[in-house]
């Protein structure tokens, strides 16, 4: 059966894939220096192989004629999730991919330099390369389907979404969202907190993330926390290994970027096992992923109801129990802090989906071509002016030379962020009205019929449905982003 | 030209082996145990890969074209070193590599639990199979050799080394070590020792361990130390990891670990990095590897000169510079105490040879079919008696069954250990002759001389040179057990 073929033959590419995640956490959180080249050269010998294995002669005729089999309604979804990885392994010709990767890869090696010495100039030039291939990679993608250019970008990270449909999702917030954060600034200001004072010794501060990433139930059978320089949350669903640093003056950077990383954890951990290692096994979308640490993060962690929980945990660990800060209003007032500020990874999650409107509206209009890039720092600078009231001009390192994605190549990410962000809400309405006595629960310890809801809706559906579907059957209707702003209204507006 | 050819497709296969070890050393030092399912998939099918890769058929076609072309000196060894790979890789047909890969893991998996059981009845019926499939290969590989079948599976470790070869060096050996082993165990009694007494903090023998590696010249930039069950070098030329395992009730065990580990890193760090990735850059045997572990572990670090280094940094690190244990002759009497005792692995160098001459006889016989399984126990305590005065009748578990190798089906590496002991010994007495005041230099911490000898000699020929042939260059002459004995009779029968 050639469905049987193909199902074989996804199954051997994720073994290869299972390699290439357990190396690439070594080469970001244990690797040496000096083993950075020949690592390099070994990993890109294993994309090659990954690049041919996806895109295989035979596997023309076996999704043809798996076409034409007889298939449960899994396999069916099954073979969709196939088909569209062939495509889009196979849709670009193997001259761009090239030419993306080595000037993707000399923009960003530039951009560290350049982004300290705020050179503009110089940056640009090597992104006219990056921004002439990708539109090049999105008019291909978008070639012979309804989707426009940047949609066809989108589609690779959040398959479904469309700028029709963000456009009226961040439209919506940005006819609301600069005066409520100048409401929220006014609020804020009437309040007082004290912020906790360092040093904290990195070892507490592990012991603290350890025992809050075993309360959040992260399963350490099938898992790690280590330290690199970029946190983030790798390797496989059986393995998956999560990063933070740590900052011995703030013990928050690290704590909350552990919750964060254990919401992807828990994601990867839960899928479903009948389906690892094929397409359809993984998560839905990278907004998706990015609603479970968001939902840990920002719904569940940084709720009045679990600093409760928190505050005691971290006192305890941090040897802090007679210190005036660690008290639950205090640190409740601290975690929910809002600031008007230049950089996106720093944001607060209120000014955060300032960040990303402004990002899409640049990139959508930039690979559509509506716009070059000597427009981008004068259009950063007007849209920081509207959303944040802060100026960038002549300031490109805290301006659009700040992220890394444009200089990578990675145009159509950015929604992600935010539309994470409301998924999040959108879900934990839902797990509020599904679970009797939520909060208090919550502020009992008692997790997991939060997680069981987690897992029933999100974890353990893998890509089985669309976006739209696994949203609607977890929360009775696809997203919505009035979840979000009424979640902001109630941690930032009120008197909480 | 196809030489070249075979040079690509050799960095290739290389570059594999580099995510190999890479997973390999992740395996045993880090991965939590949930991920070991997934993990052995996605590396046995790399091993297809590898073997594949290695056996591909083009390879037969660039082999003897490459073989008609204009080589310089050294492409003519490297092309040798690949055939020689090549024609290791496709001697054996597949289903007995499936059926030897089934049959070993089966007789080592069980074996873990009929060791503790003293099981010998459970035990044979496996290893029946294993050594079954092992004479097999012997056969197939000696085939149309001049080799005897165990002669050539000893040549897959030791390439050169025969039992003709053995059966002289070791003869001579056990014509004096049993009354050898008596005179040093009279002399010993008469001397009195106080064992250190823990416990001794892990981190402070980790600092301890690390502060000794950075002494013997471990390149950090290039490795690392970690932690694992059974300690291990691994990893690549450019990112060697040595692992050790922490014991607080004796800080010698895991630092002597250390000292052995690094002996082999220096090794891997420094092979000639022209030919990195090629079967002529890598080491040259396993005795020759296992020389560079013992140079540094017996030769170098247990000498009195070397504990004068030793001492004080010990002290002080591990916070005992008040304890009377610590002084260079209580330390060095430690560090060199012999004892005749049932366990290979926990053996002193003095015995050492004579666990591994039993196993040598016996397999060889077992691999040749001139004893049966039936045959083993009698013969091991047989041979313990006359060796080392120690019955072993009866007691399977610290008897025959105390090793992995013959289980796992690794017949024929026993010699590399005690080979590697004679060429460190014999390595030593040269760079002893070459290096003025060489054993002044050590006590005073000058060792550059010493690596540099090392590295000119040794390590930085990889395997373009014979094993003799390298001795030769080293020494002056190929193997001669008699450094070894010199060395023994100056450690263990003076008063020193």
């Amino acid at each position: 059966m050639s469905y049987q073929q193909l199902h074989q033959h996804f199954l051997k590419i994720s073994h290869f894939n299972h390699l290439d995640a357990i190396c690439s956490w070594d080469q970001a959180a244990v690797m040496p220096d000096g083993g950075n080249d020949a690592r390099g050269a070994a990993m890109a010998e294993l994309s090659v192989l990954i690049h041919q294995l996806t895109t295989a002669p035979q596997l023309v005729d076996w999704i043809a004629a798996a076409e034409t089999e007889t298939l449960d309604a899994q396999q069916t979804v099954s073979l969709t999730a196939i088909k569209r990885r062939w495509q889009q392994a196979n849709q670009l010709p193997e001259d761009l991919v090239m030419a993306q990767s080595l000037a993707n890869s000399t923009c960003e090696h530039a951009w560290r330099e350049q982004r300290k010495n705020n050179d503009w100039q110089g940056f640009k030039t090597n992104l006219a390369k990056v921004v002439e291939l990708a539109r090049e990679e999105a008019k291909i993608r978008a070639a012979g389907t309804s989707l426009s250019r940047y949609d066809a970008m989108l589609d690779l990270y959040e398959p479904g979404m469309n700028c029709e449909k963000l456009d009226v999702l961040f439209g919506e917030v940005k006819t609301w969202l600069p005066e409520f954060i100048q409401r929220a600034a006014d609020i804020q200001a009437r309040k007082t907190f004290i912020m906790p004072q360092g040093p904290f010794a990195i070892a507490q501060q592990k012991e603290l993330g350890m025992a809050v990433m075993q309360l959040l139930g992260f399963d350490f059978t099938h898992g790690r926390l280590d330290v690199s320089a970029h946190p983030f949350c790798g390797g496989v669903p059986t393995d998956v290994r999560i990063t933070t640093r740590y900052d011995e003056s703030d013990f928050m950077k690290a704590l909350f970027g552990v919750i964060h990383e254990t919401g992807h954890a828990r994601y990867e951990q839960n899928l479903p096992t009948q389906w690892a290692g094929l397409p359809v096994g993984e998560a839905r979308s990278m907004g998706v992923h990015e609603s479970q640490s968001l939902f840990f993060e920002m719904q569940l962690a940084r709720s009045p109801e679990f600093t409760k929980l928190l505050v005691p945990m971290a006192a305890k660990l941090l040897g802090r129990e007679q210190d005036v800060a660690f008290t639950e209003a205090n640190l409740y007032a601290v975690n929910t802090r809002m600031k008007r500020d230049f950089i996106r990874v720093d944001a607060d999650e209120l000014t955060y989906p300032a960040h990303v409107i402004l990002r899409y509206e640049i990139e959508r209009a930039l690979i559509e071509g509506d716009i070059e890039i000597d427009d981008i720092p004068a259009l950063w600078n007007e849209k920081m002016q509207a959303y944040l009231g802060l100026s960038t001009e002549g300031n490109y390192r805290n301006g659009c030379m700040q992220d890394i994605h444009w200089a990578g190549g990675s145009f159509g990410y950015f929604p992600s962020y935010t539309l994470g962000a409301m998924y999040a809400a959108q879900e934990f309405a839902a797990a509020d009205r599904a679970i009797p006595q939520l909060r208090e629960k919550i502020a009992a310890g008692n997790l997991s019929e939060l997680f069981q809801w987690l897992k029933d809706n999100i974890w353990a559906k893998g890509s089985l449905l669309s976006t739209d579907e696994l949203m609607t059957a977890a929360t009775g209707e696809p997203l919505n982003a009035r979840y979000f702003k009424a979640h902001l209204e109630r941690r930032y507006l009120s008197a909480e």
